[in-house]
């Protein structure tokens, strides 16, 4: 049983780092006491935007994250960062001249950073996730970057946390310019080629712009910017934050924003309940005689395990 | 969804080769079918044997399930198989003389061979491979042989379907021997020293009785066997089908018999009723304008995710 300071709430939501620290660890390691706790500050969530950091390993996913930062620190804006991508070093993969860039940032108190390597608690690696973006959103960031490499399942789910989806391509990224074009990586919000002083850069766009006009638009939808970028001069990082912006006030606009926030919630919800429930079987198949009495009879071959649930279903659901 | 024809609960009552199979077909590839299908038979379960064979791979398991079988045939019983280890020739990785000597039990009408090598469906391997062992004792099977590496959560799963465990050692087997010394492994009810003509053998029979000598017995315990059979002779397999019967008995007589049925099926009922009350949340979830409501109030910032979990269980909860 993890034991929750009284005060934890509101020290994140005063905006206390080490707080809102303690409160990600809490949510990482018990689920339960991660979603009370999310309980407590959930009226001043909302209003942070959550954007997604994709792209293949060595893309420089961290250090595109890290001139956006600097960025938003220039717009007087708070910034959280997740990483979920174990080989960020932003986790632990950081090479001594990354790991000085970030410090700048580490020292910062509008900055926070968190890695969340291990595979989350009972509602796994996505449901900690959306924990973790909601206590940062609580504690009052204005951005919160979520990083991942976004292939594999747990990833995806990851992807779908944010409200803008940013890939970041560089030359070479030939997999997953193939996995746009043949439908089977999501479009994202943003696409940016990072490196972009590379000398097949330009070939790369042309790839990609030739990859998107392969997907078919519907409605009134929104057209993904292709923006050059090199995360480790600057150059671009103001656009691209820029076409953020825009994406999120395209959002806003269409009652997108508030449809894909109450679709990664419904999920979180419907779990809960899900599990609530789980629990109060648990309990009667243990404490209420009739039940009991129910599996008894299963095991002497009388009531058949699909029969026996309904009853079951009948008994503990209305 | 998978159409099942009216008469295949009859026909394999009836003790149908075929009608069986396409029982167990189905319940690998639809979890629920399969389970109507167990309701429809259920009545005549329940007095088969269940017993696990597992142990390393190489250590003769199929060789031994082959011997056993020739056994089990002469003493008048009907005999199914179930292999849930990959690596097993009755899989597929069988050479050529050991589909030979497989052959012989194929084309015996009172022999039933199946592998599962998938991990069946939504219920997960263990949940397939019960609804398979209650599908073949209902089809009239004495002996139900359920072939695992026993290495592996789900492979230790599957071990809990049987009754009577039974643990095939060869010489070289020194990891296993190891696992049951640190207590790693569950303590089989048998444990069987295969080839046991091979120069080590004693050796191996002496390092596995100072093994179980570590083991603390409590209460009226089970003296576990330890039997050298050759598989491929056919020496001590006479005996250790003795032994299997003897702990058969012994379980009987103490109650356990049925309480391991009740802890095997009891898991069983609870998942089908938590998998029958997720499929009501999700319906709420986009047929009841109280919980759509609730869903997007959350979205809102104004009520959270556990506190509306909470709401929802109180509405489709007792």
């Amino acid at each position: 049983m993890i034991v929750v300071p009284d005060d934890l709430g509101a020290r994140l939501q005063a905006g206390e780092k080490r707080a809102l620290a303690r409160a990600i660890t809490i949510a990482e390691t018990d689920d339960q006491a991660g979603w009370r706790l999310v309980q407590d500050v959930y009226a001043t969530t909302g209003d942070a935007a959550i954007v997604g950091i994709t792209g293949p390993p060595g893309a420089g996913k961290s250090t595109l994250i890290n001139a956006l930062t600097t960025v938003r620190r220039a717009q007087q804006r708070d910034v959280a960062v997740l990483s979920v991508d174990p080989s960020s070093p932003f986790t632990n993969g950081a090479v001594l001249g990354d790991r000085i860039r970030l410090t700048e940032h580490y020292l910062d108190p509008g900055v926070f950073i968190r890695s969340m390597a291990n595979r989350g608690a009972l509602g796994g690696l996505s449901g900690a996730a959306l924990q973790a973006t909601l206590l940062m959103d609580a504690s009052g960031k204005d951005d919160v970057f979520i990083e991942t490499v976004g292939v594999g399942q747990a990833e995806v789910d990851i992807v779908t946390l944010a409200d803008t989806v940013v890939l970041v391509l560089v030359p070479g990224s030939g997999d997953a310019v193939q996995a746009l074009k043949a439908g089977v990586m999501e479009i994202p919000d943003v696409i940016v080629v990072n490196k972009a002083d590379h000398p097949t850069a330009g070939a790369l766009m042309q790839q990609v712009r030739s990859a998107l006009s392969l997907v078919p638009h519907e409605g009134e939808t929104w057209k993904v910017p292709l923006l050059k970028v090199q995360s480790d001069t600057g150059v671009g990082i103001e656009a691209l934050a820029d076409a953020i912006d825009e994406h999120r006030r395209f959002l806003a606009a269409g009652g997108t924003l508030i449809a894909r926030r109450e679709e990664r919630l419904r999920e979180a919800v419907l779990t809960l309940a899900g599990r609530a429930f789980r629990r109060r079987l648990v309990a009667a198949a243990s404490d209420d005689a009739a039940v009991a009495a129910l599996l008894a009879s299963t095991a002497r071959s009388e009531i058949d395990p699909f029969t026996a649930s309904s009853a079951l279903l009948e008994r503990l659901a209305r």
